[in-house]
């Protein structure tokens, strides 16, 4: 069984080396747009206080330098890469806390809710531009291959929200279209993450590719376990209350899968969702069961087990050594396995 | 003196160039994001159906391709650097509508206004997306000194709008911080359009400079003259009516510097702007004899055209051939003196 404490340490090792940088580009910024940034990133309360606090698990970059190191032997040359490409998921959740009109991030007050709208927007621009800035500077000959594939991958993020905006309109959504919109806005950039630690550490073209596609599994199961913990997460751990995203009324992959598979369950299951009016606790708690009477959840399990067996199947073009095969995939078991 | 019509005929030559190619990148995005970039461009009606419509003047592109001749003889080389500009140019325009809440754009609904403000922030993002890809996909051994440039210029731009921002909570604002927004919202991405023309040309460090300052003083110039289209514009060319940045109690330049260094008029006008409720037609006709006895007018006038002189200044240092140069000083009168 692979160890969380292991996994951790990686992602620690990732996060000393990406951090400083992180903070050094920053520091670029006005010093209105640094203050909101600093703040989204934990570093400082919304006055500027330091909080002492770290940015997080830093999946995406521990993601880019483990790649680097199985490709080059060193992380090092795609340090840039891990601070772009935690610019960029940090562009996409404060402009996807506003869309979504979410309060609460990580148990703290997101930006547009204390900036308002317009900080929102422009903040994120800036750390975007930041991503583009770092990468140009970095000086390495995959500079401009590395920019592309972050330019590709942040469209497809992008695509992603278009997705999840055009099916809240909608009566319903099929799994594959529910499957594609989480891919774009999960997949695209756990692969782009990946494929960068490969294209700066120098590998060819079909090792891009498959760490790219490593990173992609990875992101679905990353994006169904996040589902399964979007109901049945402890609220220590997740930050939300137990069923959040069913009193949200949010139809995520587990509810996809049961409204079209799940037979008689399934059936009261849309009943349930076609009720209008602010659920009851019990309501709530009875959609949880329907799902999984459904079979929702064990096919959510399932097929995150399955998104990581298709992960490890790519890393096997990429002829790497045992010891950073054994990292790259206990991080994809870490990551299968979160908190559940 | 310059010919307007020959200005617009550069122009067009320049978007005949950049216009396939842009639309080209636009073809990239997902059927949604496509249908609302269209839209914004003004080839299509909000339904898909083409209008038949160019892209307005376009300015920047125009710029990045004279350079371009102007160092190497041909604008060829730097078309993917005019479709980039366009490209940020738009994103920015898309969320400066969405931050202000504009709801018409050339005589047109904003896309905030027609789609929501998720699709505003995400069809912007995109397009700054497709800015990175075309760069990167150029094919030139300058394409991440562009990039970079490009993306400097964009973070520039996003300070100058969040000064805005920031300037509008505050009761006054000095004529410098008010000259640095407007370099920020205007002179960072007419800087950088000249710039980059000059950079995927191949012309020397400073070279690229001499240009980048071109550009960046006919920045201001746009945005000085803007202001005064602002309130004494002609409502059927500025498809605004009369005055009306003074009804919205805009504190644009020749404002800011009326009530700076206008005496006695520039105490009444100050003294008007603290005067709350909405304002009648004689008021605003009041505030804008208050501005023009100020002097704010004449000032910014002399202000506009000190600027092109600047600007031709800095192609001193450019060493180009002398009908390049006059285009490039025709380009700058036109920017200077459009509809006043």
């Amino acid at each position: 069984m692979p160890s969380a404490i292991n996994v951790l340490d990686l992602l620690a090792r990732g996060r000393e080396l990406v951090d400083p940088q992180l903070r050094h580009a920053l520091e670029r910024l006005d010093e209105h747009t640094r203050l909101v940034a600093t703040y989204h990133f934990g570093w400082c309360d919304e006055h500027g206080r330091p909080t002492g606090a770290n940015s997080g698990k830093a999946i995406r970059p521990g993601l880019t330098l483990l790649v680097a190191e199985a490709v080059c032997g060193s992380p090092e040359p795609a340090v840039p890469g891990g601070v772009a490409v935690e610019l960029i998921h940090n562009f996409s959740l404060i402009h996807d806390d506003l869309m979504d009109r979410d309060t609460q991030r990580r148990h703290r007050r997101t930006v547009w809710a204390i900036w308002g709208d317009a900080m929102a927007v422009l903040v994120g621009d800036a750390l975007a531009c930041l991503a583009d800035e770092v990468l140009a500077e970095c000086n390495s000959p995959y500079a401009v291959h590395a920019g592309h594939a972050l330019a590709v991958a942040t469209r497809e993020l992008i695509r992603g929200q278009v997705l999840d905006v055009a099916f809240e309109r909608r009566d319903s959504v099929s799994l594959p279209e529910c499957v594609d919109m989480a891919a774009g806005k999960t997949s695209s950039l756990l692969g782009a993450s990946a494929e960068l630690g490969a294209i700066l550490a120098g590998a060819d073209a079909a090792t891009c590719e498959a760490f790219r596609t490593y990173g992609w599994e990875l992101g679905l199961a990353f994006q169904i376990v996040d589902d399964l913990l979007g109901i049945w997460g402890a609220p220590e751990k997740t930050g939300k209350p137990v069923f959040s995203d069913l009193r949200a009324h949010k139809k995520t992959l587990p509810v996809v899968w049961s409204l079209e598979y799940g037979g008689a369950h399934g059936r009261e299951l849309a009943a349930w969702f076609a009720e209008t009016g602010a659920p009851t606790e019990d309501d709530v708690r009875r959609a949880a069961v329907l799902v999984e009477n459904a079979g929702g959840r064990e096919w959510a399990l399932a097929e995150a087990e399955e998104r990581v067996r298709k992960a490890g199947k790519a890393l096997d073009a990429a002829g790497i050594a045992p010891a950073n095969r054994d990292q790259l995939d206990r991080l994809a078991q870490f990551i299968a396995e979160r908190q559940l």
